[in-house]
């Protein structure tokens, strides 16, 4: 099986966390399946704290620091900080996998706002009060299937 | 419970059976739940048939033409082509509830991709076999929480 | 005094609610401020409801039509779906006293975004539980000063 | 708590003193806050001398040299010009909690304009003679709201 | 002498002002030189009007009536609500005039800034407070130069 | 006074020259001003050949090398080129100063082309047989006001 | 042979003038190099004023009118203004034809301004005192060669 | 005479070849017409040599090498490859000179086009199949005018 | 099986031809290929005509108004002309099917580019002197195969 | 023959590994035809590994690695990731023969959607179950062609 990388080259506006991070995970030769169950986090989360649009706990940084042999202090002074999110994906993005996020967006934007203000009113499904996670099935055919699972509270617009 | 209605000043390219389709939901009052259990199809899936997203089959457009009392000859004619996808949303989207989808592909896309590349090695999730649905849960807080599940087919990348 | 109005040609995005009510309004020589207090709704929100960026509940609907004499069949037909927010403002805006706005945000940006990180950690200012309003100073000099305040659910990431 | 900090590979365009500035905060372990009681001036306003988008007056630069060990004639040459103001955001920005405050003025912008102009007549609220500030107000449900106040002179336009 | 005219079809975005005032000075044949004389407001500010990108006042709309033969209350009705600036040019300006004065701002621009930062300090030369005119200039060569001033009001950043 | 300075974090794209010249400003403490009066040029043309918008004669190299007291070789090495113009400002301008210029255009640009054209045909004022300056007034209440003066030659279309 | 019209679905902010002319010159089965011996102008320009980027004298109009049995008082009318450039081509331009040409700046950009700054000095190749014209040359291999001539005065800019 | 020179940090996506070649150049103090004489090619051509846009034969690198008395194989190796052709001019250009050509595409293109299709049939002048040269005229005032032809082969569509 | 129709709504920019051919073709219940098998032409040319982007000669206006029954005069007004080329598709395209078409160009791109210049020199694949078709296969195990050949005649940059 | 090369000036967000492989390329002296037969791939397939757009398996790697004399760890560290595509090509394409593919897909993107959906029914011709050749052919004449073949699988929208 071969592994998430990450080339700076390609993402010149990723934290230093980033490096740091992938660099000590290509050197172990780890999967972010086995940092999540490490640290107790969801998968999509740990990835996210590797790109930086996640923000690691001092537990996370602890144990992130233990499993991947970074020393405390840098991994804590490079993720103390804030996230600055939202600058990994140019979009529309080029990348054919996030692309096809994008499309189901794009296509399927309005019938999600219809559905959606008919089951709940007037509002939006938070993007922050918010969880994800990635799961794999496969049928009887022997082919695979992705399901991705976006569950976020509901919002209503407050009267004033 | 207000409906989920379609004026048309505010969706200019949108086809001749969005607004045939919305009108005719207007007047007869009815949900897209309701409509999506007349014809047996998934909620998301039948809002995609009225903003031109979905293709809607012979027995779709029989069943939504004697529903929503619509002849069924002019909803033959606007819906036999095939859905020319797309444009519904400018991109950013700027409607609130549809920017959130957007910003979650925006924050996440590349922990998707990671998580799925090491699940499931080099390819993509298939927008195209694929369904989705929206779910409501509500929390032993009163809270609502909205679900979405994206399910696509895992399609490898060829080698040639 | 002069009173706000909406010229249908500057603004073709907008749903048909917008030019109904503007014309009452215009008709009937009413400022939002007259408007407001009569619905009982804050002046922002409720020039929000005429642009289409807000939600006018059955009881607005009601008083609308009364007070701006417009049928309450018709005013209902076009207030009764979701708001279909955002297509009022080309960003960024060419309008000045709506650049001022974007300004802020574009020199004030991560001003805001560090004091409110310290302030309150990870997450953000909701804009959905959320209320503002407009208020008229005038200093000892004569100067006026508009004050604009905005008040927003701070909203923290979910840890998953 | 967590501190602000800044990483200048996400913010390439930013002026040199930048760096310096939140490296020694980084180092001194300082919030805004604290800063900004021990020169004198709002949060705000500190952190937008941090990045570069205000500009520190002799004091100023006097009271952060002394407060952040930073020598003084350092940071007095690289504050010492006219802040380049602007370049800290994309726009539209990616940031999660910076775009929701860019919504609030696609959302309201010209509902804003409609109530300056009838309170104020044909102007615009200078973002420039011009004050502004974040206050935490704790509900009595314990929910924290962020409170963002906006103070700007009114400027009418001059008539030629 | 040829005459500026206006033509709806390249200038969709215009409010109905302007056609009406366009028009009616076609029918007239009258320049803005003459117009701006008959109203007493300079004929930069006599052409905005035109545009909708100046406000007219009660007795501007008087005189424009009056001397254009356009009824009082349409006039009025049109000219009434508040400017809707900025929707004229599209930005970058095709046509090749306006272009000129956009390279102007974008081959000088920080060329201004530096030279009024030192001349004024921090601030900005406003818009807003704002009058400019245009002159006619023919050196003894028989050429001929085009003038035009720009006078705004020095607003310094405020403190805080 | 505090003099404009030049942070090459902020303006990557400028030529070598704009970084040896801000330096040698910074480090002389001279303003555009002083510079200007010494090589005989206006101000605002000073300033553009330090950001390399404009083209110094032999005469301007020598005298800017021994004001500055800069190597005449390597200045001259610099500034023999030609200038490569209009890579200093975003369009549109994220800097309030220069985008209250941009605004100005934007607004004002077809009220400049009615007046330009009824009063010189068709034609352009030319950008490039042109001179500009800047001038400061205070009027009686102690307002400071910004002049700047446009002029250029006019350009008729050719007939052909 | 087949002649150049105009569908004005596809060029929606011609002026009115266009539709008038092209629909003339169908009626007529005119090309442009008749029409263009007839008013004595190059066809270049013939074509530039049908499309309203060219301004037609009134002899211009005179011939025109008489030539496409237009009445005179209608295109006199509709080609009376000052034209407004620009609005013809999107840019980057869609059409093939056109692409080539943008392509040929996009390409040779620098190499022209190099060889140009060489022979002329600092300034640039004037587009408005300016005419242009296309021939057709048959290679001895029977291949059609397309020759367009660009010749514009050389403006030097001002040294101020 | 000035000499065309190249600033890397204004081109930083150009090949390392025009590094080597400008600094040569400037070196040697030859103007592109020496150049182009000695190696037996069109001035345009030579200097899109060295911004990367053209491709070197075998002997012009020799050439190229001995003039300019750069290590053969230095200018072999960085030469040898395919030019990657576009990237020196941001569309559209910022700079004045090379603006007005993308100018003449913008206002004259579909005048080009209707011409071209007249007198050639449903076709694109080749950019490939194509040549262009600079020359410069002085009138009899003494006015100096660049000329710039462009000839390319005509390519019909083909039928299929 | 369904046709391939059109809502102009959907598609403003389209000359009116494509209404009047795609009108005709519903009504007739005519597939591309039962149009392209009775005019002579590709399938794919044949869609592009409807769409107006290829040029129908004399004999295909002639056939495609008998089989259609759309009255000669009237298709060879709307076609005689020369098409205008590249307003059916906005780029990036939206529309999923096309997208992929798009992301292949993004994809692949520039490994086209090596391996065509390593095999015909420096140079381009025509898209004017080309051909394309579209196949379908079906493998061994039922999956369909869509096959589209692109045939571009070789152009060398020419030498000058 | 010349040989394609890397200028990593011009391509600054390609993964390390295309510089790697590149530069052994060239200084092997291999084609991409040599390299394709030597790995048993497609020769677009194996460019685009080069350029990382394409996953090599880890045999690919070790051929690849032994062929261009590249140590193992090297290449398997750079390559042993997940590509992340869709970097290489600025869109639209400046590149004058990746424009003419992407010209393609402009002018022809709705024809081949018909006749793929006439064909197919509703779907997409995939551009991940997919692959693609490019052929040399020449003709009686002397002319060569180029024939890029795209091969992809046919996927249904699914229904839902």
């Amino acid at each position: 099986m071969s592994l998430a990388t990450l080339d700076v080259n390609q993402h010149p506006y990723l934290p230093a966390s980033a490096e740091t991070l992938f660099k000590a995970k290509a050197s172990k030769k780890l999967s972010f399946e086995e940092i999540a169950n490490h640290i107790g986090r969801n998968e999509v989360a740990t990835a996210a704290i590797f790109y930086g649009q996640a923000k690691a706990s001092p537990e996370d940084i602890q144990k992130l620091s233990s499993l991947l042999e970074i020393p405390h202090e840098l991994l804590d002074e490079q993720l103390s900080g804030f996230p600055d999110r939202g600058r990994t994906v140019q979009m529309p993005p080029k990348e054919p996998l996030i692309y096809r996020l994008y499309e189901i967006v794009q296509n399927y934007g309005y019938a999600y706002k219809a559905i959606l203000n008919e089951k709940f009113g007037d509002g939006i499904m938070s993007a922050i009060s918010f969880s994800t996670k990635v799961e794999k099935e496969t049928d009887k055919d022997g082919n695979n299937w992705a399901v991705i699972t976006l569950r976020g509270k509901w919002l209503p617009f407050s009267r004033f």
